[in-house]
């Protein structure tokens, strides 16, 4: 990652149902897995609640930390759906129907079943740009580098894809996942070693329990294919000295 | 929640496999179902990477703003464990051997396994007060109001009931959910009417897709038990008038 720029992204998780406790955010893993093969890193990711002060807050200073910010959440027909309005606020924007958004809102619906509460899911910035959804109509929208997304996940999944031209990345963030049977402690010396000695490679280390199994899965990461390749040699060569068992690679 | 404080909580789930999208984060929705159970809110949660900087950045920033902090993850024995030495640093405050964790380390291993890796969970602020871990030996540790988790959910969750006489909550947050055969925009309008008319009741709508079937859960929640059974016969008899399908009332 050495002379380059490292391409960023922020999330912004805009839900009360997640800080609840009542669902489990899977969007954060949806976004970050698709934006590796962008060559963006997510570097944050925050869950905020349905409140204005906050959205405007964290938008207001993630998009001037990251290159991109993603929110997802908050974009649909009932009361607890403001993120639309938020954003207007926090780019001074003006709120209103989305000509284009409307059109395309209106085209979806049956006669007659295009309601007041639908018609709000095409009030945004009035000059935002859209991202298209070809699940369930309603467009997603973007302004300057901030995209707004749905929260429900299917939703989100098929839209996402209709950014991969909008997106300038960086290489793709490669990675290497060692399963290994063995407990953190046994192999920290080593793994440090190798990870001071591979300083453009992520080297991260997770223990895992599975069907009552104790095991540690060394996870390598870099755009870099040449250093990843030479950092998952040293593991390979070191685990092996140890008669450490490889249970998988992925 | 009129004339009543209500107690706050913020997140800090420190975690590169979150960020990289290979693991998606559990430990949030176990902290705030069990956190709502004390009284306690979850305010926010962030996800941040493994780096000193943003630990000791979000904790300092963070624990001003709730009454109580959780960060998960980073406390195991590998170089990408940080969490206990950033945390020392936020609060100024000595990092070294802690007495009681050794002890109880030196307890828990074999002699002769306990080994240098193994030796590393027992850094800690030395001044810190422990978090029992009934599953794998290492304890957490928690400063002033901030109270440091493993990442491994398993393993968290087999810690926080220890917490539940430390903790100072309010009520509980109560909660209903209503499953409904319909789509948000049919039902916006009553519902934003509802939420308006009881305010200390937070009122949310969330669609879903189940085999293959549109629905909308409307989720209420307070901690005053009369004002949200109040809330739900206004969305119950809305709800009937409509001649709207319940599928189910959790």
């Amino acid at each position: 990652m050495e002379n380059k720029k490292v391409i960023t992204a922020g999330i912004i998780i805009i839900g009360n149902e997640i800080l609840s406790g009542r669902t489990k955010d899977i969007n954060t893993s949806t976004l970050a897995n698709w934006l590796n093969t962008l060559g963006i890193e997510v570097k944050e990711a925050r869950t905020i609640s349905d409140n204005e002060e906050n959205i405007i807050d964290a938008v207001n200073l993630m998009k001037k930390k990251f290159d991109y910010i993603f929110t997802t959440g908050g974009i649909g027909p009932t009361h607890d759906d403001i993120t639309a309005e938020s954003i207007s606020k926090a780019f001074k924007l003006e709120y209103g129907f989305h000509k284009e958004a409307y059109s395309i809102l209106e085209n979806y619906y049956k006669p007659g079943e295009f309601s007041e509460g639908r018609k709000k899911m095409a009030k945004m910035p009035t000059s935002a740009k859209l991202i298209l959804n070809p699940t369930s109509g309603a467009p997603g929208f973007y302004v300057e580098n901030v995209f707004c997304l749905p929260g429900v996940p299917s939703i989100l999944q098929s839209m996402i894809g209709g950014l991969n031209n909008i997106l300038i990345g960086g290489d793709p963030i490669l990675n290497i996942t060692i399963n290994l049977r063995t407990v953190e402690s046994e192999i920290a010396k080593s793994v440090t070693e190798i990870q001071n000695k591979n300083k453009e490679v992520e080297v991260g280390s997770y223990p895992f329990f599975k069907a009552g199994k104790l095991g540690v899965s060394i996870v390598i990461r870099s755009s870099n294919k040449t250093k990843l390749e030479k950092c998952n040699s040293e593991i390979i060569k070191f685990v092996e000295s140890k008669n450490i068992e490889i249970i998988e690679k992925v």
